[in-house]
Formats: structure tokens, C-alpha cells, sequence
């Protein structure tokens, strides 16, 4: 059935369009300047645009927001976040967890998000009873676990994941060795063969902080982007978390390539790990895609926040407010996300397309008077802005009210967790 | 009339307590476990914070937010700010343009701002309706205005403001002499003298962009910052905004007067000015203060948003995640405000100061679970959790809602002078 929602603005097929209808049902079916349909959502002082794409992110560790900050990496690691999961992560967990970080993506207009985590089938559920998009990272380690003795097994829990979530038409899965520090050469090249069997994109980190850089220059005498490109993974279906420690030749061999690159700013910054060289990356020819990281390092999962920080940290560090303009933004956070996860028909509202966009209203006190809608977007608008939130066309947030779920549930669920967690981490 | 606010969290007298009753008239009288005073306020999962002092601001430019983005900064101002200003700037535009402003400071917790624009008396009056405190920064320059032919008369305009609020419990007067490249040193030295006269701090930007720092070294054979310091104004009670570009030298001499300055990051990240070396300055012995500076170049006046990126953006320059830690922070926001604009007893919550403090709750999908109140405000908290605010222990807003004016007509009246603007600007 052909719903419509009518808007002042609407960011169409890279433009921005005045006072029409959008037609849509699963997918986008055009602009009128009129509509007689069934269902029509009107929204004043309004633009839609398309839902934001989060292509870096471990959802669940929302649960482990403000569970410690202001601490180095490792300490971070080891006496907190590794003891907590260590101690709490099950099904349960991982489940009641991504339904809260759905909230705080539904409410901050994303529709998609790039994971990786462990439980992912319980993150799948969640996103499906949310009713957002998600790819979930199967996890690929060296080492054992309790998923799992070594590359066989976890390869074969990837197995099991393509499998469960076959055909679906909202979770997808990516194979995500972790990290060059954790997974090997070898191990690495089994992934890109499965991958290509399965027809999986690979989702990674790669150089995010200098120790990762100097240990894995020690071990294999190339830089990790160096060893990657030896592996081949830069030819391959991929996408890569950070990317801060790079230099010249490294952008230059992976611009080349049009490798794409999620952007954790606020992550990376948080964490003092360094920032990613977002400008060269760009002018290399690499795609830069944003994602927020988990909230246990962010301290949250809002692309909006994001994306505003980002325009203004590149402009800053490369003395151009020119750079990264409000429409640039808006792209890369929607378009580049699509491509960054090789999404079809997606990122950008356009004939044929999925119906996947947000209404963000410009009716607060931060957001008045309204001259330009895009920067109104990138440097003004807050979380609250935004009022309704479609995924395949099926309304997942409606004048700021959460339709798939009851939100208020999983606040106090949340709650409940916290207790339970904070009665045995030390401080 | 002694009043109380009873939360699960104060951070008072720089210490988290839990689970008591703050009480206090005009001024704190204390801490309580119980209390039987007439009017309570009981708010569940929230904490009572001192609340934040903006050490630089242009108010009434909230008006031109958004009018015009991504560009360099002369053409910013040249092409789109002072014509736009030139054309509309009256004392009507200035009244409903700070009342708009008082809206988003109210929302994200601001008691105080130190202003700096024209038609201060305007500003004045709007922020005494609104309830909040504001430090009218009397503006100098060397050249002649509608304001006055020079020095004489915007002197004189001064003392009409001084003695306009002369005594008032919300509103003090500053001098403003607007920048080095603005005022001359003998300007500066007869508003020391004014300054002396009166008892009035002085506000002035310094240092903001490179181009700034060549045009003073080329026409007065030295920087900025030995400029002011020759002329003796780091001996004065002084604020300086933006301090962007200083050699290893000119830290070491003002860090040695603990000069006092405002942060004002997002603003200098936008423009494309560059960055204050602020874990610098703060070793070095300076006063670091935070300042949004006005919406037309940050786009808003949210301190939280501000204090979340001050916080990360240097941790991730200095490689250092322990870098201005969420306490830290909060002391930057209010109690180095404080210090910044020598406001006696205030920007912190403690017995005798007075009662000017913000409750913020984190009863939101971003602020669960809570582990560690001062990380959840500085790194996941939104102008959203922001729920009441008193002033001079008077309430300000309460449980969202604004109490001394209407807001929705305030933000009516803001999109009536949006479309005056835009119908007679150009794009």
C-alpha cells in the first residue's frame, strides 16, 4: 500500500525539494505535488532526509556507558570493560542491551548500524523487534573463547548466522576478524574465502592506536595497512574501523583502492587515541563513512552529535571552515554509510530505493530561525529534532514516540541491569 | 522564604553527595538529610549540579544562526553577518533575539553569560525578564558607529549602562574593547582607566585568528599577547576570548598572571580558526574558562554539547584519555566561569554562595545505565536531561518548562523575524 509523508523540505536525490509529497511503500516510489493515498503523515517545519548509517559499532556495550571514562586504553580494558563482560555478557544481556541502543538510534535517526559483538544472532532479534536494519559482525579471533576453539568453529558460528538470518529483509551479516593484533595473516585469508563463498563483506579495525601500529610493525615489519594490503583485503568487499595512525604512502596506497573507512571521532578522541586524517583520506579517493564506536568509549551511539563534531574538528585542524560542508556531511553520513557497507538502493532517497529516512523538525528554540535546513541539521540539531523515523517504509518512530516497542520497558530494564552490574565492578 | 531540593545526587561544595536536601534562600544555607520547608522540590535519578557560566557570548546573534556556514570568516562577515546586522540590528531585534537565547540557555543549564554585542541594555532587560544573569559587555572600538564618533562616547555609553543597572542582583556591566586589531593601545589604556573607575572587568577577544596575529606583529612590531601584556591588561581583572594561536613564550607569561580566558572551541573549530592550547595554558597557570561564543558561528549556546567536545577533542590531541576528566570539566563550566568574570560567591554550590544551580535527570535512553553521575553529564547528558534551573534561588524552568516567560511565543516571534531576514538577504 502506497503511504506518503509530506514535508516542508525534503533532501531528494541529492537536492533539496520545497512542499511535497514523498510516495513510498518498501521502497521509494517518488515526489508529487500531490497525493491521494490512504496514509499521509504531515509534518510542519520539517525536512526529511535519509536515516543516518552507523558503520562502526558494538551495540550492546551501552550497557557499559559511563562504567569507567578518563582512563587509559588498557587499564579501561582490562580492569573494567573485559571484567564486566567477563562477568555479565549472555544472551539476555547482549538482547535487552541492543533494544536500549535502539532507542538511542531510533531517536537520533539512524536506521542502519555496522556491529560487532558477541550474541550477534540476540542483536539481530533486538534490531528486527526494533525494526531497524543491522549487520552483524560474526567475531573472528586467534584465540579460544567461549564461542568458540579457533578459526574453524568461529567460522563456522558465521555459518550459522548466514543461515538464521537468510533472506531477511532487515539483518545482514559481515565477517568481522577483529583486529590485526588479534587475528593472523593466515586467519585473515580464510576469512576473505569464506566471505567470498558466503558473499559477506569483511568488517575490521584497523590502526587505531600507535601501540597497534609499533606491535604489529615488530611482529610482521609492515605497518597494519601495509600488512592488509599484502593480505589483500583492500580488494575485497570491506570496511575499516578508525584508520587514525596512517601515513602518507598508507593513504595513498588505500585511496588508490577507494577503500572505505569508518570515522570514530569522538571514540578515538575520547579514548586519546589520535584522530583519522579525514581530509587526505577524502582527497585520496577513500570513502569516509561515520560511525560513533560503542558507547562504552563514545559515550553514546548519536550520529548527529557526530557528524556535527566531525565537520568542525576537520575544519579546525585544517584552518578551512570550507571543509565539510553541512551537505557533505549529511552524504557522508547517508550515502558513504550505504557504500561504506555495500547497501543497495540505499542512503539516499531516490525512485527505487528503500523508504528508509527520518523527519527532523525544526521547531526548538535551538533550531529557530530557519535560513538553511542542511546546516540547520549539522550544527543545531539535537537528538530531539527528530520526530519520526521510517525503515522500509514501516514507521518505527512517530512525533517522537517509539511504535515498534515500548521504550519506557526498556529504560527500566536498562536500570535494573545497572544495578546488577555496579553492585560488583569496583570503582 | 527558606525552599529545598531534594535529589539522589548533589555535587556540592566540589563533592558528590548523595540523598540529601539542598536548602537555600536567595543563597545556600546548606545541606539536610531531612527538612521541613513549605515549597520542596523532589526529583528521582538526578543530580543538582552549580550551573554553567558561558564566559563568551554574542546573545542576540541567535538570530543570524545558520544564516550563513562553511565559509571563510571575512566573507562570512563581510558578505552575510554585517550586512545583516546593518540592516536589522535595533533595540527590538536585540530584546527578542536574547529572549530566544535565554530559551537554549535555560534549557542546557546556564545561569550566567558574559555578553558582548550592542544594545546591551536590551540584552540586559531580556535576561532580567528570563531570570538569568548576564555580565553587558559595553562595547569599544576605535572608529565611529551609530553607537558614538569613538572613545569619548562609547565611554559614556558605558556609564549609562553602569549606572542603568547600577545594584542589580542578576545584571553587571563590563567594558568590552573589542579586539587589538579594533582598539588601539591607547584605547585600551583609557578603558583600563574607565575599568578602575567604575569597578567593571574588561572583556576582550584576543588572539582568535592567524591573520590576527600577522596584521598586530606587522603593525606593531609585536603580538597580540605582549601587546596586552605591555599595556598592563593581564594586571587587570580581565577576561580574554578565544587565545587561539600563542607561541610556548606568550603561555609562560600569561600562565605567570593566571590570566583568565574562554575556551570558546566549537566556535574556532567551525571558522576554521584553529585551536587553544589549552592543556597548556592550564599548566601554565591560566584560568580556563568555557564560552560557546555566538550561535551565528557554533551554531548554538548548549554548554554541554560544548563541554563534551572541549573534553574529548583535547584528550585526542594529547593523546591522553585521563586529559580534563568529567570532574574537571564541571569545575571548567562553573566554578572557573566564576573566576573568569570574578563573580564572589558563585560557580559552586556551597554555603553563602548563591543558589544558582541546574538538576539534570537520566531518565533517557542515552543516560541508563548510571554508573558515575559527573561522567554520565559531561559525556552522554543533552539539553534534554536538563530539567530545572534556579537562579538567586528563584526557579527559572521547572520539570521542562520554562517559568519566567512563554517560550513557544518567544520561538514564534523568532521565526517571524527569520523570514523578515531571509527575504531580504541573499544567499
Amino acid at each position: 500500500m502506497t503511504k506518503a509523508v509530506y514535508a516542508d523540505f525534503i533532501y531528494f536525490g541529492g537536492k533539496l525539494e520545497k512542499n511535497k509529497y514523498l510516495l513510498f511503500d518498501e521502497k521509494i516510489i517518488g515526489l508529487s505535488d500531490n497525493c491521494n493515498c490512504e496514509e499521509v503523515f504531515k509534518r510542519e517545519n520539517s525536512i526529511i532526509i535519509p536515516g543516518f548509517i552507523n558503520t562502526h559499532t558494538h551495540l550492546p556495550m551501552v550497557f557499559f556507558r559511563g562504567l569507567a571514562d578518563d582512563l587509559p586504553l588498557m587499564d579501561w580494558l582490562k580492569n573494567y570493560i573485559w571484567p564486566a563482560e567477563s562477568k555479565f555478557l549472555d544472551e539476555e544481556f547482549v538482547y535487552d542491551a541492543t533494544m536500549l541502543a535502539a532507542c538511542e538510534m531510533i531517536h537520533s535517526g539512524t536506521v542502519a548500524a555496522n556491529d560487532m559483538y558477541f550474541y550477534s544472532k540476540q542483536i539481530g532479534l533486538a534490531l528486527k523487534r526494533a525494526g531497524l536494519k543491522g549487520i552483524l559482525g560474526a567475531g573472528i579471533l586467534d584465540f579460544p573463547t567461549k564461542f568458540g576453539k579457533g578459526i574453524e568453529d568461529y567460522l563456522n558460528n558465521a555459518k550459522d548466522l548466514v543461515d538464521f538470518f537468510m533472506g531477511d529483509k532487515l539483518i545482514k551479516v559481515a565477517l568481522s576478524p577483529h583486529a590485526p593484533y588479534t587475528v593472523s595473516p593466515e586467519n585473515y585469508r580464510k576469512c576473505i574465502d569464506f566471505a567470498d563463498m558466503y558473499d559477506l563483506i569483511i568488517h575490521t579495525h584497523l590502526s587505531e592506536t600507535k601501540d597497534e601500529v609499533e606491535n604489529i610493525m615488530k611482529k610482521y615489519g609492515k605497518s597494519p595497512v601495509k600488512l592488509m594490503d599484502e593480505i589483500g583485503l583492500f580488494d575485497h568487499r570491506s570496511v575499516f574501523a578508525h584508520m587514525v595512525h596512517l601515513t602518507d604512502e598508507e593513504i595513498e596506497i588505500v585511496g588508490k583502492k577507494n577503500v572505505k573507512i569508518s570515522h570514530c571521532l569522538e571514540s578515538n578522541l575520547k579514548l586519546g587515541s589520535g584522530f583519522s586524517p579525514v581530509k587526505k583520506l577524502i582527497d585520496a579517493g577513500c570513502v569516509v563513512s561515520i560511525g560513533t564506536d560503542g558507547a562504552a568509549s563514545n559515550n553514546d551511539l548519536d550520529m548527529l552529535s557526530e557528524i556535527s563534531t566531525v565537520s568542525k574538528f576537520h575544519k579546525g585542524l585544517n584552518l578551512d571552515p570550507t571543509l565539510l560542508s553541512a551537505e557533505e556531511m549529511l552524504l557522508i553520513a547517508t550515502e558513504n554509510g550505504a557504500k561504506a557497507l555495500w547497501l543497495e538502493n540505499s542512503g539516499r532517497l531516490d525512485v527505487g530505493n528503500y523508504a528508509d529516512f527520518a523527519i527532523i523538525n525544526f521547531d526548538k528554540s535551538f533550531t529557530v530561525p530557519l535560513y538553511n535546513p542542511l546546516s540547520q541539521i549539522i550544527y543545531s540539531s539535537r537528538s530531539e529534532n527528530v520526530t519520526d523515523l521510517f525503515v522500509n517504509g514501516n514507521p518505527v518512530m512517530l512525533n517522537n514516540k517509539i511504535t515498534t516497542f515500548d521504550e519506557d520497558e526498556i529504560i527500566e530494564k536498562s536500570k535494573w541491569w545497572g544495578r546488577k552490574i555496579i553492585g560488583t565492578i569496583s570503582k
